[in-house]
């Protein structure tokens, strides 16, 4: 009798669910729950406005997702809820929740219903962002050493400036939850009945490290008085690594769900971390791009290595047992489409339409035909910052080498050929710090659907790019914790990189350097790097002279 | 009983005559002929294809403007042609003719109609780019003095490598061309009977200057032997300063047009520095830009400088008296439409069309509301290189700061500032060399269409901006010559400063510098002249690189 596991991956917008086989890594039956809260970053439901820059959920939504999609996989698969044994959760980090010691979010009580701050704060909440600077600033004078780990610096985005901001703006909520917690762990809570944290949201997003802990109350003291002990009155100091059980499914989840009390759940990952299982990565120096608006860079490492300009490394934040790095660039997805919107001009519409082609096909059909550097165009891709390896927002972009004859299609490609330029950046950095990249793998969207974009990234890091082989990628790699979960006794695996080979795929297209086009971008790589480190090092910092400007 | 003056202006498309008050400069009546053959830059009428580059025109176009336009204004205008007292040309230049001794270009002779170096090369004519090139290394490597005069460096354009590349590619042609002549000194020929060679054209396309005449036959000679004597044996030394009578209407001229026999006709001038007289400029120090596709700057000075990146520096080659410099920028409303046709995305063409306004006037309705700065973007306005300061055609387009929110407005109007940066660091560069700019007139389509890119200009170079009366300026430019060659005794002229005064105008509308927009435009500045330095100096010559790559 075949087994199957659960993986559940919670994005933005929607929650999505698929049971694969265990065994074969088959994808037997999804299903998807959209928020029908979405993202709230105007108002609360109530009508009350929200400031600049806020992004809240409701977590209503999340307990939603459960018991739509649960279900409804049961039913679309006809497979018996015996067979199902384990289940694995993704969700986006960092998305924090103020709750109750019972889990409760404060937003599910009547008192604080119209209260922003009660609501779960998404990871794109970018409201803490002067407590992020803050943060920064006093890590640097105080010499923390964690900070290192991070690049150098923390993101507005992670658990702690959230954290901050609430104490701040809404001391009385602050005081009203006894803790605060990751999404992620608090859906397994809703699964099991007890808090648990993972390493990997831990890790990446709350400066926790396996060998020296969360940053010391003396550096949360002199943040705020108030924040001293932070960690232990709202947080907790016990911390799981990835490919752990969580616990087992309660009655209450298995009303809920339909699934069998006593099936295992995993500890919970981060949305982008779980596509490595996914694509059956079991190796360290074998990174993965995960591409849509923007990339996460993943890789395993066998030592703790300090790189300049990464996102973190984490021990057992990706995989067990070995360091997990993440890089990232903030503008990939995101530039092809503010080019589509803002500079594409009507007759590349009116001809894209009289050839029945969407606009990123019928753009792709007019760059193939050019050679790398036919167009004399180089761009550095920061229209939305640079988030590896300079770690700075203030950062934008730039274009040159446009003359009279530059056509819309050689702006596309100089766009899609930077962020390409800006993943070597990112490759070269790695393997100069001591953390070798062997090998290269794509997931996401553009991965799925660009193979012109694919062959450039092959062509311009000079390495074969593999495809990720399922277009869901993050609840496979869910399903895979979940098989790890439960265990080889109950006809899963005791080791996740075995679930990794057997259950994680990739596709038989791999897109193989040119070599004649890799010797041309090596001479533009060069020309990129001159560009990335005079206006990215502080040689001229005009890009932030005029942010100041335009904000006068 | 009032006099008139007939001033006519060959363009790059047509030719116009405008008929005017010799004592009000009311202009009485105007008649436009398009050249049947325009510019031929494919093939010959015959068929018979051009190379890259190439661009001529048939010379019997120049003689049907006379034929058609000057009985049409005589007619319209009800006016006696014994009350037109004189005819001024302008052309475009250097538009130059092979041609018998008694003027027959050769293209009119049966044995050469099919013969591309026979017809009249035109000022965009490129094809002669290789000669120029070697034009200015021979020079450099002999010290040249005369080569500062023109910015350190001769135009493809110019008169002797068109006259080289007839040599070196035809060697037939050139030894049965008895002259090779300006076009404006060609119709003036055909008008009067007698061949005149002007300052304006010998001073800015031909090398020749007042106290040192043509380069040195040494120099020719370096070139090619055979080209040692060619000017005295193609050209001639005989030089008339603008202001000065060419000669007569003769008879046949007179039957051709309508004239009476003995009209005064002036010594030709370029259509672009003819237009200094039509704002009424009688002052050394007075900038007029001509803006169109690109922008020429004109202006007299008292002594002669050599201004580093100018087009060129002629005694009486403006206005007679003093030394006329010209600088120029190679891409101004070729920007703006490079970005209409290039990046201008569908929607804003549906509003523009619903609003019921012109695109560019809907662009500029977005850009006015948006303070300078305000965008975070500089351009370097290069699309078509660098003609003043840097003498440079191998720079290319640059931008930076642009972000996610970026706006099509935004690099719309970012262009626009672009050019005014262009035109701030030659008013810069005059300044620095002795030769003080004290004030500033437009003319030419943009100076009269687009209010708010003046007001622009007026905050950027922190000067008024005045704006051309008419919008036949360089017509009302050659009827003031003409008044000039018919002479106070007449009833036009003698100096031609006080025919400007009485017969130039500008428009009531003058841009004054807003002391704001001044304060960020100088801090905006600052950052164009650093790029400016860095990519146009040496510096970091990626622009160089990046051609280099796309051209292989």
């Amino acid at each position: 009798m075949s087994k199957y596991t659960l993986g559940i991956d919670y994005g933005t917008l929607s929650g999505r669910a698929l049971l694969v086989n265990v065994e074969t890594g088959e994808e037997i039956a999804s299903s998807v729950y959209e928020y029908p809260h979405a993202v709230m970053d105007e108002c609360l439901p109530s009508g009350k406005k929200l400031g600049m820059d806020w992004a809240l959920q409701d977590p209503k939504d999340y307990l939603d997702v459960l018991k739509n999609t649960v279900p409804d996989v049961i039913k679309i698969s006809g497979v018996s809820p015996d067979d199902i044994i384990g289940v694995g959760i993704d969700f986006t980090a960092c998305t924090l929740l103020a709750v109750k010691n019972d889990g409760t979010p404060l937003c599910f009580l009547s008192e604080y219903s119209d209260e922003p701050h009660a609501y779960a704060k998404l990871w794109k909440h970018h409201a803490a962002q002067k407590y992020a600077v803050k943060m920064n600033e006093i890590a640097a004078e105080r010499n923390e050493r964690w900070l290192d780990n991070y690049g150098g610096k923390i993101s507005s985005e992670w658990a702690f400036p959230k954290v901050w901001q609430v104490l701040d703006e809404a001391p009385e909520i602050y005081a009203a939850a006894d803790k605060f917690i990751e999404a992620a762990d608090w859906i397994i809570w809703q699964l099991t009945g007890s808090e648990t944290r993972n390493a990997c949201c831990a890790g990446y997003k709350a400066m926790w490290n396996k060998n020296t802990g969360f940053p010391s109350d003396e550096y949360f003291k002199a943040l705020d008085p108030r924040l001293e002990h932070v960690v232990d009155e709202k947080f907790g100091r016990d911390i799981l690594p990835l490919g752990k059980k969580a616990g087992e499914i309660n009655e209450k989840a298995a009303e809920m769900t339909g699934l069998k009390v006593g099936t295992a759940v995993a500890v919970g990952v981060i949305d982008a971390h779980i596509f490595v299982p996914a694509v059956g990565i079991s190796e360290p120096g074998e990174m993965l791009a995960i591409m849509g608006t923007s990339t996460c860079h993943m890789m395993m490492g066998t030592k703790e290595c300090q790189v300049k300009g990464i996102c973190g490394v984490v021990a057992d934040g990706i995989m067990p047992g070995f360091y997990g790095y993440e890089a990232g660039q903030g503008c990939v997805g995101d530039h092809f489409q503010w080019f589509i919107e803002n500079c594409l001009p009507k007759s590349y519409y009116d001809e894209a339409e009289k050839a029945g082609m969407n606009i990123h096909k019928y753009l792709r059909k007019k760059c193939e035909s050019k050679k790398p550097g036919e167009s004399g165009l180089v761009a550095l891709d920061w229209w939305n910052g640079n988030r590896s390896v300079l770690v700075d927002s203030d950062l934008s972009g730039m274009m040159i080498g446009m003359t009279l004859r530059t056509k819309p299609e050689d702006i596309y490609r100089a766009l899609i050929e930077a962020t390409a330029y800006g993943t070597r950046m990112i490759i070269d950095t790695f393997n100069s710090y001591g953390v070798p990249v062997k090998a290269f793998y794509a997931a996401g969207g553009i991965s799925q659907k660009d193979p012109m974009m694919m062959q450039i990234y092959a062509d311009v890091i000079k390495m074969p790019v593999k495809i990720a082989g399922s277009d869901q990628g993050g609840a496979l790699g869910s399903a895979i914790f979940g098989a790890v979960a439960a265990g080889n006794k109950n006809g899963g695996y005791d080791d996740v990189f075995d679930a990794a080979k057997k259950m994680g795929k990739v596709k038989d297209t791999v897109y193989y350097p040119n070599k004649e086009n890799s010797k041309i971008y090596d001479r533009l790589f060069e020309e990129y790097k001159i560009l990335h480190d005079y206006f990215g090092r502080g040689e001229n910092d005009v890009m932030k002279r005029l942010k100041k400007i335009s904000s006068v």
